[in-house]
C-alpha cells in the first residue's frame, strides 16, 4: 500500500496501489509540436488553454506541463503555463522540465503539492533536483537512467531506481513521494521492451514498494494503429502493477483500455465508471449499451 | 518452456510459453444459440460450416466444437460436427463436451491430436476422461473445480489444477499435455475476478509450468461495450502468462487486443503480423497506416 498524494489548491489526487489508475495528460508539451512551440514562444497560450480543458474533459486526473522550447526563456514560459493552467482547471499538475531553473520557477508559482518531472539517477541531477523537491514538499518522477545512459538490462534499471529512492530519502523525501518511470522503449525497435517494462513495474512495486509512471505513447512509436498498441500496453502494465502514466486521454483507444483495465483490476467499484461511460441511452433495457451488435446478431439467428 | 502440440491431419499448432497466443474459436457451440441448436438437431450443419470458415478467416488457430443440445444424440452430433469441420478447414480442434460418450465419439473420428475439452478435478470425471485422453494420445483442458464446486479462493483452485496434473501423470499424460483453465468469473459480479485470474495464471505458469486457457467472454458478462472488456482482459491475461483462450476472433476488439498483446510480449516477431493487419494501402509513406488521424492533427497545427 503506497499512496502518493498530489494536489492543486482545491483538489487532491492519489496515485496508489489498488486505486483507480491516474491518467496524466501529456499534451501540453511543445516537443515535436512546431506550431505550439512557435505560439508559446510568441506569448500565445491559447492552445495550452484549449489542450488543458480538452484533456480534463476527456478524463485526465492530472496534467503534465512542459515548456521546453529551444532558444526560449523556458523558466518564464513554464511559470506562465503553470499559472494559466491552474487558473482554468483544478487538477494537480506535473511540472515537466530537464532544466532546473525552469522546475524552480514552475514550483515557485504552483499552488498545492505538484509532481516534479523529473530526476534521473545522475549524481549531478539528483544533487540539484532533490533539494528543490524537498524544499517545496513536492513528489518527484524518478527516471531509471544514469550517467551511463539507459541500460538495456532491467536489473540495472531497477538498481538505478533504487539508488534514486535512497538518495531521495537522504533529502527527507519518502519513497511514497517518488514515482518511478521504468523507461519504456519503442516495441518496434526492441521486441523485449514490453516484457522488460512489465517485469520492472512488478519488481518496483513488490520490492521497492513505489508507485510507477511512464510516457506511454513511446512504446508504439513507428507502428500502424499505434493508439491501440499504446492502450494495450497500458492495460498490460496496469496488470503488472503500474499506477499512473503520462498519456493522451483524447485518444479513445488509450482511454478506454485504461478504463477497462480499472474494471478488471477491481478498482472501478461495481464497474460504475465503465457503465456510466458506455451506457447507450438508446439501447433496450438489459441489452448492455454498445453491446448492441451482439444483441442484433443474436436476434438475427 | 512448455509446449502443447495440437494437430489436425495437415497442421500443427503449438500452445507454448513465449510463442504467439493461440486463439481457439468459440462459435461452434449451441449453448445459448437456439437457432443453431434447432438446426443441428434437425441435421442442418450449414451454420456450423459457415462459423468454422468465418472464424478461421478471422485468424482462429484452432476451433472448439461443441454439440451440447438437450434431448439430442450428442455423441452422434459431435462426431458429425468434428468430421464436417475437419473436411472444410485444416486447423486442429478442441473437442468439447461434458458427456464422456460424446468426447469418445468425437475422438474416434478425429484426424490428428486434438485438445479434449475438458476434465475437472472431480474424481469420477478424472477416472473417466483421463484414460480416454491417454488412449487417444490427446491433450486435455483441465478445469480447476472439483466436487465442492468452483472455489472463490485462488489457492484452492491452484490446488485442484495441481491435483489434475498429477492424476494425468498417473495415466501417462505429461504436464505439457494439460492446459489449465483457471476459471474466469464475470467481473461485473465479482470485482476480484480479474486479479484472481491473473494471479492464478502466473502461478500456474511459474510453479506448475503448464499452459493455460479460458473461456474469455465470460469475464464481461452483463457489461456494456463488453467486447472491449473481454479484449482488455485477454491482453492483461497474456501479460500474466496465459497462452491460449477459447474466444471469438470475429469481434474486432477482442482479436486486435490479442494481436497487440503479442506485439508487446515480443512474440509477434518484428511486429510483422501487426503491420500486415493494420497497414493502410492509402496512407502516405511513413504515416503508419491507420494512425492517419494523428497525422492529420499534426498537419493541422
Amino acid at each position: 500500500m503506497t499512496d502518493t498524494v498530489i494536489s492543486s489548491a482545491k483538489k487532491e489526487v492519489v496515485i496508489g496501489f489498488d486505486r483507480p489508475f491516474v491518467m496524466i495528460g501529456e499534451r501540453i508539451n511543445p516537443t515535436g509540436r512546431k506550431l505550439l512551440a512557435e505560439e508559446m514562444k510568441n506569448g500565445d497560450f491559447s492552445r495550452v488553454e484549449a489542450d488543458a480543458i480538452a484533456q480534463v474533459e476527456a478524463g485526465a486526473h492530472m496534467l503534465d506541463v512542459n515548456a521546453g522550447i529551444p532558444l526560449a526563456d523556458e523558466p518564464a514560459l513554464l511559470a506562465r503555463a503553470v499559472q494559466l493552467v491552474q487558473s482554468i482547471t483544478d487538477v494537480p499538475l506535473s511540472i515537466d522540465s530537464s532544466i532546473i531553473e525552469a522546475l524552480e520557477s514552475g514550483l515557485a508559482v504552483y499552488h498545492g503539492k505538484p509532481l516534479v518531472n523529473s530526476v534521473t539517477g545522475e549524481d549531478e541531477v539528483m544533487e540539484r533536483v532533490l533539494p528543490l523537491v524537498a524544499r517545496y514538499g513536492a513528489a518527484v518522477v524518478a527516471i531509471s537512467n544514469d550517467e551511463t545512459g539507459i541500460s538495456m538490462d532491467p536489473d540495472v534499471r531497477f538498481a538505478v531506481a533504487k539508488k534514486i529512492v535512497e538518495r531521495a530519502a537522504d533529502h527527507g523525501i519518502p519513497a511514497s513521494d517518488v514515482v518511478v518511470d521504468p523507461l519504456v522503449m519503442p516495441i518496434g525497435a526492441l521486441g523485449q521492451a514490453g516484457q522488460h517494462a512489465f517485469a520492472l513495474i512488478r519488481r518496483l512495486r513488490e520490492e521497492l514498494k513505489v508507485n510507477t509512471t511512464c510516457g506511454a505513447s513511446n512504446v508504439s512509436f513507428g507502428l500502424p494503429n499505434r493508439h491501440l498498441v499504446t492502450g494495450t500496453f497500458l492495460s498490460m502494465a496496469i496488470g503488472a502493477g503500474m499506477t499512473s502514466a503520462i498519456m493522451n486521454p483524447l485518444h479513445a483507444e488509450v482511454k478506454s483500455a485504461v478504463m477497462a483495465a480499472d474494471v478488471l483490476m477491481g478498482t472501478d467499484k461495481d464497474c460504475m465508471a465503465w457503465i456510466r461511460a458506455n451506457r447507450d441511452p438508446n439501447a433496450p433495457a438489459g441489452e448492455g449499451g454498445r453491446g448492441g451488435r451482439e444483441g442484433r446478431r443474436r436476434r438475427r439467428e
